[in-house]
């Protein structure tokens, strides 16, 4: 008992930078079109106008860095409100919600690799966002092998960009780790292989959740 | 039991708009430095460059408006920040630390204006700020009274001062109920009397409590 509300069509992306998510998710976007489907792509941090300008407070290196504390309740902020004039919008229209990164992703980031407290962090999640999605693709790579796709992003990395390989090791690991307390909500997704063979995993996984609740 | 850390050389000043806040801030700094004090004067929300461009999400109104629990996080984000850049930086080098507004004002609007759990606002305090002033003076002001005196600056109101008189008089109701709770650190000032009086009353706890503790 999470006391979280699973929301039927909503499914979010996680895993490393150069997994994947975004490719993945333009394929999860066409595929639900094709199907006759509302489809809303959204993002975290970010998704509203405010939210995105929090965004830009985390990750822009020109702003003063956030603390660690700072930085949770920044990410949390902006995914309270992405929740309440976004998420929850679309969902109660009958949109299907594809959103890159959400809870897990603060997990991962600030729990693991900041070293937050992941009790804080579950009190948070419970407080102020309040829903799971259905589904969560975790899109895993080995971490050096993610930002060696990323590199011709690094020329201009954001905040988190600029972090050491053992803060990303640290953040797949809680990312494993939370994909095997939950095997009913997570699909780990072997995101080393050719692009088209990730897409067609990922398709399948939303096309036979779609199925399973109609 | 708390948990939060009492600073000795921390002060802070709490009322509602137009209460004169801002207006014993310079009193009290001029007494301090007047006995060869190190004074800071801070703001909250603000107090770092970060925390400052929370503030301008929070308050102006050309940004979209943060939903509660929203609001709630950006003002504990811009806190944590202050508190470990600005505030605890300078209460370690010897410096007194005025600070216009702190934790008890999210208790007063995001509380009682707005309605969140108080047990919640408590875990952040615990969670990202951590410490308390030794010595927090309420300058109460009946809400009308206070909003007469800012007129001026109503031509362009900010998120906050565009609230109806409701939602500042609940948040005078929990500042007083908090004072009532915490007497050994608040000192309730009647802020309606003459600027003279209030500014000597404010100057007269703060020399008081610099005496105590030498
Ligand atoms: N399976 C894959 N194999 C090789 N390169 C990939 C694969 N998936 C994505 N890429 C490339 O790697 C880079 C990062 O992909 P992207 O989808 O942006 O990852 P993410 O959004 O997870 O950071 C892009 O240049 C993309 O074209
Ligand atoms: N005791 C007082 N009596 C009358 N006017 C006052 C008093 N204290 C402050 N003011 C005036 O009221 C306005 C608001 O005061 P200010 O110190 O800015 O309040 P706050 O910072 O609490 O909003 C200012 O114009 C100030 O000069
Ligand atoms: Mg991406
Ligand atoms: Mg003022």
């Amino acid at each position: 008992m999470t006391g979280l509300a699973v929301q039927e069509r909503f499914i979010t992306l996680e895993g490393g930078e150069g997994a994947g998510k975004s490719t993945v998710i333009a394929a999860l976007r066409d595929a639900l079109e094709a199907a006759g489907e509302d489809v809303v792509c959204t993002r975290e941090p970010g998704g509203t106008p405010l939210a995105e300008e929090i965004r830009g407070l985390l990750l822009d290196p020109q702003h003063e860095a956030a603390v660690p504390q700072a930085e949770l309740l920044l990410v949390f902020a902006a995914r309270a409100q992405h929740v309440k004039r976004t998420i929850l919008p679309a969902l109660q229209r009958g949109a299907w919600v594809i959103c890159d990164r959400f809870t897990d992703s603060s997990y991962a980031y600030q729990g693991g690799g900041r070293g937050l407290d992941a009790q804080f962090i579950a009190e948070l999640e419970r407080r102020a966002v309040g829903i799971l999605p259905a589904m969560t693709l975790l899109l895993d790579i080995d971490v050096h092998e993610g930002r060696v796709r990323t590199s011709s992003r690094d020329l201009w990395p954001d905040r988190i960009e600029r972090e050491q390989e053992d803060f990303f090791a640290r953040a797949r690991g809680v990312f494993l780790m939370r994909a095997e307390a939950d095997p009913g909500r997570f699909r780990v997704i072997d995101a080393a292989r050719p692009r088209e063979r990730v897409a067609a995993e990922a398709v399948a996984h939303l096309l036979r959740l779609r199925e399973s609740s109609r």
